[in-house]
């Protein structure tokens, strides 16, 4: 069982890190994070010392099968349950502060008797921990890239002329469940309202939207100002598909271009720069690369055709061109100018130089890629031209 | 324009709250909340004075035509844009405590100068404010539940035999969207993962769930341990179909029980019984009323009928039986036994008293309601029988 290992592993290094910086316990309550530090997803609190075996302080669990399980109704339990077993109370605490609400974070630093300054921040360490991928992981993203595959490879067959770019989503939003879409889609942070995805015909990729998304789109409606808006796809449109790759708990995210009959030349050669940039990237990155260095790489390309009116959007523009990808959609490093972040063996990242073209629509590819020691894999390979339907 | 005269009406209400409660000023900064506030969604911070007009402090957004708005990169600079602009700076604060990260309510505080103490909880406010619906807010709802409706209506046509539950699913998400359904899907709170709605064949409906809606499901992965679980659809199962009502942004919810076959006599019993608590609710609720009474009056009935083995599932049971629907899913008021919530005219709630049969599955309705000043009015008018594939 490699995913019984890793939880062995993933504890390891939860506690080398605390112990390196003097943290005596750290509580886990996200569904993402308990599911990657106890295996399964419970209503209660990961309660794992510096040294020693984790609790798991349960409100409410499917039928599971884990040791050291103690029964709670609210939080503040966790202390007096702690004393009871004879467990000093902490000093110190590693809390999901990026994730957890104010008042559940207060809840528990009160019930411990701490305040805030005793009080470190769990959100970033578990997604730094999290943005190296172990073996099975991996097998995970692979098999998840797959089926990735096989959705984008379906698409043209999904389109009867005379659709909107929401009629053409809702297809392809069912196609990928029946090939086994869990639906759920992780992101981390507050301005991440999405929907399965993203898919933009023509001038409503310019459509600028409040979310963190590297592209916009005004939407269906007010409450999701994002994606699709219910326009007809029309002749020289492209469609920009950057559909969910959810079909394991670990993700991939890919983009792929379609369009309807030819587009203009600007925006052949605005894709060819996206696809050339991914090449770019390939030739040099592998461990120890800065993030900052691959995103000020593009933007030279960018530069040199000339295409940085277009580069990211025309009315709003992303300031990144790549992610990691995990069980969040949006996992460390993030491609910037000015990132610090650097690619380490077994990172997985997401990278989409995309250009929008005012009367086209979005261009350019997204691939998720597996970082070596020496180069870097590409898990989504699959054609890459503007596909026409 | 209704929806305009409607923001006003909800910044009246909001200040008259702070200013009984000695509040100067509020930041909302959550989807649900700006969008209910100042009508539309962007990344940033909407700032209300107890008296005077809001100031929106924007990050990044959609194309909008807002007065007062301040473009900031930071949360940091509110405070600094306030003092250029003349505006003393808060003495307390209201904030979204229970739906912002610790991290990033920290901030503002810090920001502001305040401490913890002068922060007071926007979360709850905002819940009760936004528990009493407009008459365009019910318009909306009454939309939503006659698209809601017409799904459920067309549900028979799309079994197959030999589907599993999560094909079944997937046919009827698909139609959903098809008729116009948001896809994307508000709760509140941190225990609230789901996609869709939830579809509960057989015994799945006993399986227990980490999450907070009335009924589990084993789900088909451990990132999502909820709802359908892929098995076969059986002669003798039900099939409870709870799918979102999300084709407004104010939405609906409704459950109704589809079956293959014929089930057995304690199902339709039990089933009967929801309908009867439906019944006695009806007669009993109007404004004023308490939310306690009305559990408790159903409490009452499931114990005459002596089936409080199988009341709001099995394993696992719920102790709700309704709670306010709206922007979010869950809304206040809860039905609880000890809530002490109390109807009041222009609340929306669901009432959902469920059952869970071993080798059936789950049977029950559940509609949405309209309460008035005397009586409740039924949003969700529709077949309540067990409806035969």
């Amino acid at each position: 069982m490699l995913l019984k290992s890793d939880l062995t592993i993933r504890q390891q290094h939860l506690q080398e890190e605390m112990q390196k910086q003097n943290i005596d316990a750290c509580i886990l309550t996200t569904s993402v994070n308990l599911f990657y530090m106890a295996g399964v997803i419970y209503n209660g609190y990961y309660y794992l010392p510096s040294v020693g075996d984790p609790i798991h302080f349960i409100k409410r669990s499917p039928e599971i099968f884990l040791d050291h399980v103690v029964a709670i109704r609210k939080p503040e339990q966790i202390s007096e349950e702690l004393l009871k077993i004879g467990i000093n109370l902490p000093q110190n605490l590693l809390l999901e502060e990026d994730a957890l609400s104010f008042s559940d974070c207060s809840r528990i630093i009160l019930a411990f008797g701490l305040s805030a300054e005793n009080v470190y921040n769990g959100s970033s360490l578990m997604r730094t921990i999290r943005s190296v991928k172990s073996e099975y992981e991996i097998e995970q993203i692979k098999k998840c890239a797959a089926k990735h595959i096989e959705v984008y490879k379906e698409i043209p067959s999904l389109y009867k002329e005379g659709m909107t770019d929401l009629e053409f989503q809702y297809s392809i939003e069912f196609l990928m469940r029946q090939k086994g879409s869990l639906g759920i889609f992780h992101s981390f942070g507050a301005n991440m309202d999405i929907y399965m995805g993203s898919l933009l015909v023509g001038n409503n990729a310019e459509y600028p939207s409040p979310f963190d998304f590297a592209l916009g789109g005004k939407g269906s409606a007010g409450i999701l100002p994002l994606g699709a808006s219910g326009e007809k796809i029309k002749k020289g449109n492209t469609i920009m598909v950057d559909m969910a790759g959810n079909y394991t708990p670990w993700m991939t995210d890919m983009t792929r271009i379609y369009s309807l009959g030819k587009v203009s030349d600007l925006a052949y050669k605005a894709h060819q720069v996206s696809i050339e940039i991914h090449d770019l990237i390939e030739d040099i990155s592998k461990e120890g690369v800065l993030c900052a260095d691959l995103y000020n790489a593009a933007n030279k390309l960018v530069i040199k055709y000339q295409l940085g009116d277009y580069f990211m959007g025309t009315k709003q523009q992303a300031k990144f061109i790549g992610h990691g990808v995990g069980l969040e959609i949006n996992e460390p490093p993030v491609l910037t100018p000015r990132s610090k972040e650097v690619l380490k063996e077994g990172t997985v990242f997401a990278l989409e130089p995309k250009f929008v073209i005012p009367n086209v629509g979005a261009v350019g590819i997204e691939n998720t890629y597996l970082v070596h020691r020496n180069d870097l894999e590409n898990l989504t390979v699959f054609d890459e031209n503007i596909i026409v339907l």
